[in-house]
């Protein structure tokens, strides 16, 4: 999973707190109004806790483009940020289910913690996850009604909401086909590099970015292209954040990726790096090590040496190079300022090649 | 599951087609628009398969009432039926993965669909099982985020929206409770009948009974002790309606409950039927029956005598009474002729005593 909520903030110069946050604070507290009983209360407390914390950076990134586009409905573009950061949290939850995560930055998620309940009434380990599972499920489930809920009733036109859904139901569609995608590769070895870019695009570029930036657009009462344009800046630097987070994973210690270095590699996901270095003769000393669960601090070194070795990290950094490029390229049609906003996000996302060809413009 | 969608629609003696449909068709028709490949066309595919057929109990149940209510807005109220059909299908899929069933109505469901296509590929049954989980959890995401999109996009007035949100909202809070409870009271074999009519009231009466009939009240503009009323009938028909469909699982033929009459005993769902049977001597020996996996057609008919000779049977029996007269009591606030078509549908449900009831009052 995209840690992009470690990243850092988007305005480092602005010590404003984020003005979201209160649709998300209302959805919560109309949650514990509602409360059945001391299960249903758990619940809603384990959803509760994976919203704190955490950069918020898409809804960061939609307030930042919404008002250098000159939005003026603050309220109503705070409240889909809150929604887009909801959304972030259902697909976390289902996510974890589907991967048969039981932790989340270091903490016990939704299925972790019922897991637990279930194992501390003393459920054997299947039944305990098959009950954590259930609760991740009807968690997610909260979590996505409510980030739909919360656009429909942000209080901006009715035409504008009407826009924001549709675009809200072409990113779900992309995600979940990017969900898809993404659990079949890793059923066999055959995900080309097409595979893992269509990946990162359905699964993480249009949520993550596509729809906070063309929401930002719509809110704002921008025209048709500047929103488009915004779209596909979107798609470029997803990807491209992407690849540089399945490359700082792998690369990275823990102090400066936020996550354990050995945790990509003992997942084996087909990230683009990986399905890179499989076409290699290098595969076969690695395939060793990419996927064992068991992988140990000397075996990542090899498989780091190994990943170096095969040119496969070379390729994935030219390709976020390329994509960074096109991301600055697509802000071409953007006004100005936003066009300044924007280059600013990719100089934070993806930093030196971006701040170069920001300089070149 | 409750099986509402196989009861006899809720107008026999009207031919015209339901006229709802065009917003579920119009949802599906976008999502094939958007086709990203072809695993993403069989998971529109398979969801789409569940929508069809089935008796479509909740939408009639709204147009119903809306009707009886004098609702004029036909088209919204259209839309919002076909948002609770919508609602139904994705706790369905959901269901269906929580309880790691891969069959619905004899035809391979969501999970079943993509299980077998892993399989297909060459997959082990615990890969092809997690991809058919996948699959599950994410066109339950789809119909769930299309649900609350219809009902935000009906085109009824923004006051009447917000308040079928809220709603909504306040279901899907009960559904999620219900579900939670329904899956941790199976895990031990501590429910106690209360917990059995708590789960039957959030999992069943909820999203199938209070929320059409209230919905179709917020629809028509009626009155907010009208709508009150409503809720109050919806809670306790829907409870007597599922202690009356666990009932009918034990005890009817195929050919009358239009499911297998050992399924419900090989599950051995904790139902109110099975916690009041526990709760007596005859449970000893019942036990070895109810949640037997390998039941027998002779073993069904022993647990069926000792169900009947435990009391458990007549006291359901009893309960569902209680419950139709509450139901039947709980229409007293409402306008003749909403009352009227209110009696009809809880002696089409509930039939018997619903009548005896109707013909005193």
């Amino acid at each position: 999973m995209t840690t992009i909520a470690d990243t850092p903030g988007l305005r480092s110069s602005d010590r404003r707190p984020l003005p979201s946050g209160s649709a998300l604070a209302a959805f919560f507290a109309r949650g514990r109004e509602q409360l059945v009983d001391e299960h249903d209360e758990a619940l809603w407390t384990s959803l509760h806790r994976l919203t704190e914390g955490g950069k918020k950076f898409r809804p960061a990134l939609l307030l930042h483009l919404h008002d250098a586009l000159g939005g003026r409905d603050h309220r109503a573009a705070a409240a889909v940020a809150d929604a887009v950061e909801l959304l972030h949290t259902a697909f976390v939850v289902h996510d974890d289910v589907i991967d048969g995560d039981l932790v989340r930055r270091g903490r016990p998620n939704v299925s972790g913690t019922f897991a637990a309940r279930a194992r501390a009434e003393g459920c054997g380990p299947e039944r305990a996850r098959r009950y954590g599972e259930t609760a991740g499920i009807l968690a997610g489930d909260l979590a996505l009604a409510g980030a739909v809920r919360e656009i429909a009733l942000c209080g901006a036109g009715p035409e504008v909401v009407a826009r924001l859904l549709d675009l809200l139901e072409d990113v779900l569609h992309r995600s979940a086909a990017g969900e898809l995608a993404d659990v079949r590769v890793s059923l066999t070895e055959g995900a080309s590099l097409a595979d893992a870019l269509d990946i990162a695009e359905w699964k993480t570029a249009a949520y993550s970015f596509e729809l906070p930036m063309q929401a930002a657009a719509i809110l704002a009462g921008a025209p048709e292209d500047v929103a488009a344009a915004l779209g596909a800046v979107g798609r470029c630097l997803g990807v491209g954040f992407q690849l540089q987070d399945d490359l700082d994973g792998v690369f990275c210690t823990a102090e400066e990726s936020g996550k354990d270095p050995l945790c990509d590699l003992r997942e084996g996901k087909a990230t683009a790096l990986v399905v890179l270095a499989r076409s290699t003769r290098r595969w076969e000393e690695l395939a060793r090590y990419v996927g064992d669960s068991d992988l140990t601090e000397d075996g990542a070194r090899r498989a780091r040496e190994l990943l170096v070795a095969c040119g496969a990290r070379r390729a994935v950094e030219m390709l976020v190079r390329d994509l960074r490029d096109a991301a600055v390229a697509a802000t071409g049609p953007l006004p100005p300022q936003v066009r300044e906003a924007v280059l600013e996000t990719i100089d934070l996302l993806l930093p030196s090649g971006a701040r170069a060809a920001r300089g070149a413009a």
